[in-house]
């Protein structure tokens, strides 16, 4: 293996030049170091510049039979960022190849190579004086639009789900090849960035979740900036109300009312948006004492649970006809609800301040200006990755890697249905309450059917102990979240295993396509992967 | 071979019984009959009645080496029907998995077989009193929906792109093994029904327009039925105006308003959902002469391009302002745009005679209320079939397979830009004038940036010479689509093979799934195959 890994480094080395193959301990570190406790040692980091020597680097690494382990920009915070799944591997950085190959403002999307950032493609949109919005993520703006996507991560606006607005991918095979999905195979085709489909099986999902090829472009669609724009803010001050809240947001989601995503925060959500914990006020007890949260989140004017959504209307008579059904349905349930637009924004700050008792007008009409759902990519979501820290954290530029915040996401998937969404929220408060931490909750509610909840564990990496005790407190609450049904829609690199084994033959399926693909496993070995020996052949029940 | 197939014969006769391995001549000519030129022999028909035999019926086709053609109810009319793409085949018959095995109002989704047509599907929301709408297509009330959602068939209403409405699916591989996509490997998993994509790869797309396994369960998403209900229809009575159409409506579908499918034909699809050819004013002539036709499209009130759609709003006070922008954009371009509702459909025959001039009001009121778009299936589509016939259409149960229609389907995908339409519609009217045959054109707009053309090749397979003339007609349109950039988005049978070779290592790259999937190459021999003899590994440009 040594002898291998000398020799494919050279021949690395011999293609992108010396200063593309790093070895030095200090990088090599950084590489290591996710949000949680990681023990996998990468051999070196490879960064090829474009799309064909991203196919020679696969070749190599078959040839010396050494695993690689691709990374668009390695902030997969919280999964795992760019630690591979297993020991020993090379990683693969894209972030060079970071060019916006494509862009049609008429048909609305943009091309994209895995470099390419949140910031980087906002910046470019409006350098365009471009009528379209983009779907950005709760992640860093200098996160990799095409890493989160490939993860079927979940976005802003319209597109939020965002794996399925999507196509026209190119992949490298782990064996170097080069395929292009939709109908992009043909030189000729007219329709390879607006049609998901193509011609003959479907097959991009393939290259989702999975170690099965390594993604070099990809046409994202999207959204033309509206004519008629509106943030609205809801809360419940009572828990026993968020049942009816989850079903009344499916009905307008059913109903065609909220098409774009919607978020469920609970109140440590909101607060560690806002503040870190109050180490001061709770006198070093953990979790958050019951008293101080309620008075938190009195002094901070939140609910229980809560959150915002946008419409994107055509009109605003068209805008407001919905702002009127949303509130006669929702009003019913929550305690509160405010809706903003433009006419109100312009308002004298007189008003604004009597419309808006107890909230910083100067910071809502930021935030209004500067929103998620207008395609500003923020570090707000995960400025909550430093709640537990005694440190103050950054004013802009966080990095949970570098700074030792504790992250990990346990992230289940439940029928859109009130008394579902309890039951797996009961577990996680549980389950946090017990290893004392806060459950920290988001129920995004973005298609009509499904919740995808995601629960983090925040905690401080600096303090001995913590490490051992969030994986166990997470290992706690996935046994229980699937035991009751409600099993990861994405997994994090430390828990590809974590799965039950299949009731059927999906397992050997896979490893099938694997093995045919990728017959010297050089590529991403164990990443969503479900191993499952001993298989006597599914013949149903 | 044939040692072999007896021996399998007899193992497929111990499993399914006698009744249900069928090999008389007739019904071997019905399975061998298209609305083309076939000359694919089939070898036997069997009819397993679950999944367990599904998967047993393969395996002994594996052991005997038999390729097995599966089909749902063999209504692919105008792609082929049941006809095998390669010769001796047995065709493996899914129409008694018949089951309706999972219903819920709330999470709006209903599991079915591929046994189960849109009939069975439609009557059964009747009797549960449902308040969920499905997507129908225009095939005959007695077609499969897994089997056209499984071509990625395009379907009415909201979720007409259909293959994007269902997940769940329940999959037996070429060699016997079952696996459940999304959620459903894990017995206990709740999502399963209400989440796309499960966890890890994606992997429902690769049995779509594919060889790759037999689907014997779908889960289907339907449409709550909506408070305010609009069907719209319009025309445009001048050729130059459908590039301003076709980008008007790619603007209102842009701005959400109308979500649903839309679609714009040409008159002579109209003229042949409502009449058949008309011999005796053409004198025999071939084309349709332009006079007559012009006459025609008068007397029944059509434009040369025109349609319907519908609205589907959460009230009437909605459903109006969405009316209205519709209005405001469309009435630009169109010369007739005419809006229904209940209010006006109750109102009394007079007035409706008045503000519907020309109209058969009684026609048009059944029309209103027993619509495609409000999940009705009906055989108005497809009776277009019979327009070249010189025997009179039947008034319902129509069959073009057993009556001697000629039909195929040319299926171009287009960018939504009117520059574009108008080059794929050029092509098509002088390919099939060249021909003469008439040109029958949908443009089908279901998604915001595609357009799916079907051009039907429509003509009368009783007369000698027309199954060739409609063949080289296809042949001669098909070359000419692909080299202007407008590659088919589905392919009939007989047009496997007539795509250009894949520019990268695409062809390569399916042989290899096909083979681990199907070592034998026992599933469909030839079904969205694409040969790529000599290849040299693709380096790019």
């Amino acid at each position: 293996m040594e002898g291998n890994l000398k020799q494919a480094l050279c021949a690395w080395q011999n293609i992108l030049g010396l200063e593309y193959v790093i070895t030095d301990e200090a990088s090599l570190k950084v590489s290591q170091t996710a949000t949680f406790l990681t023990t996998q040692r990468t051999l070196a980091i490879i960064q090829p510049g474009d799309r064909a020597e991203v196919q020679q680097c696969l070749k190599i690494a078959n040839q010396y039979q050494i695993p690689i382990y691709p990374i668009s920009t390695g902030k997969n915070w919280g999964y795992g960022s760019s630690v591979p799944v297993q020991d020993s591997c090379v990683i693969m950085s894209l972030a060079r190849l970071n060019g916006i190959v494509d862009y049609d403002e008429k048909l609305a999307y943009v091309t994209v190579e895995p470099g390419v950032t949140q910031r980087q493609l906002f910046e470019y949109l409006q350098s365009q004086k471009s009528n379209l919005w983009m779907s950005v993520t709760g992640s860093t703006p200098d996160s990799s639009l095409i890493g989160n996507i490939l993860e079927r991560g979940l976005g802003e606006g319209l597109y939020g789900d965002r794996f399925n607005y999507v196509c026209g991918l190119e992949v490298v095979l782990p064996t170097g090849e080069c395929i292009h999905t939709g109908f992009g195979r043909f030189a000729e085709a007219r329709a390879v960035r607006v049609n998901r489909w193509g011609v003959g099986p479907y097959v991009d999902g393939l290259f989702t979740q999975s170690n099965l090829g390594v993604v070099t472009q990809m046409t994202l669609w999207l959204t033309p900036i509206p004519k008629y724009f509106q943030l609205f803010w809801y809360a419940i001050n009572e828990d026993t109300r968020l049942e009816d809240l989850v079903d009344s947001v499916r009905y307008l989601k059913m109903q065609g009312l909220i098409p774009s995503a919607f978020v469920i925060n609970n109140d440590i959500r909101m607060l560690s948006y806002q503040q870190q914990y109050p180490w001061q006020e709770a006198e070093g007890e953990m979790p958050l004492p019951l008293d101080l949260r309620h008075q938190l989140r009195k002094q901070w004017g939140g609910g229980l649970w809560g959150g915002e959504a946008a419409l994107y209307s055509a009109s605003q008579e068209h805008g407001q006809v919905v702002c009127e059904l949303i509130q006669k349905t929702l009003g019913k349930v929550v305690n509160k609800l405010y809706f903003l637009d433009d006419a109100i924004a312009q308002m004298p700050k007189t008003t604004l301040t009597e419309m808006f008792p107890n909230i910083d007008t100067d910071e809502m009409l930021k935030w209004y200006n500067e929103n998620p759902k207008r395609g500003f990519p923020t570090e707000l979501a995960l400025s909550m990755t430093y709640w537990r820290k005694s440190s103050p954290r950054p004013s802009s530029g966080i990095n949970p890697d570098r700074d030792g915040c504790g992250l990990l996401w346990c992230s289940p998937a439940v029928p859109f249905v009130g008394q579902h969404v309890r039951k797996a929220v009961k577990i996680i408060e549980e389950t946090t309450n017990a290893y004392f931490f806060e459950p920290n909750i988001g129920l995004n509610c973005i298609t009509e059917r499904n919740i995808n909840i995601t629960a983090a564990i925040v905690y401080d990496r600096g303090v001995s102990g913590e490490d051992e005790r969030a994986l166990a407190c997470y290992e706690d609450m996935r046994c229980r979240l699937i035991h009751a049904g409600y099993f990861p829609y994405r997994l994090s690199t430390h828990s590809m295993q974590a799965l039950p084994p299949a009731q059927d033959d999906y397992n050997q399926f896979l490893n099938k396509l694997k093995q045919v693909l990728d017959p010297n496993n050089i590529l991403a070995p164990g990443r969503y992967e479900f191993y499952q020996p001993d298989h006597v052949p599914f013949q149903g029940s």
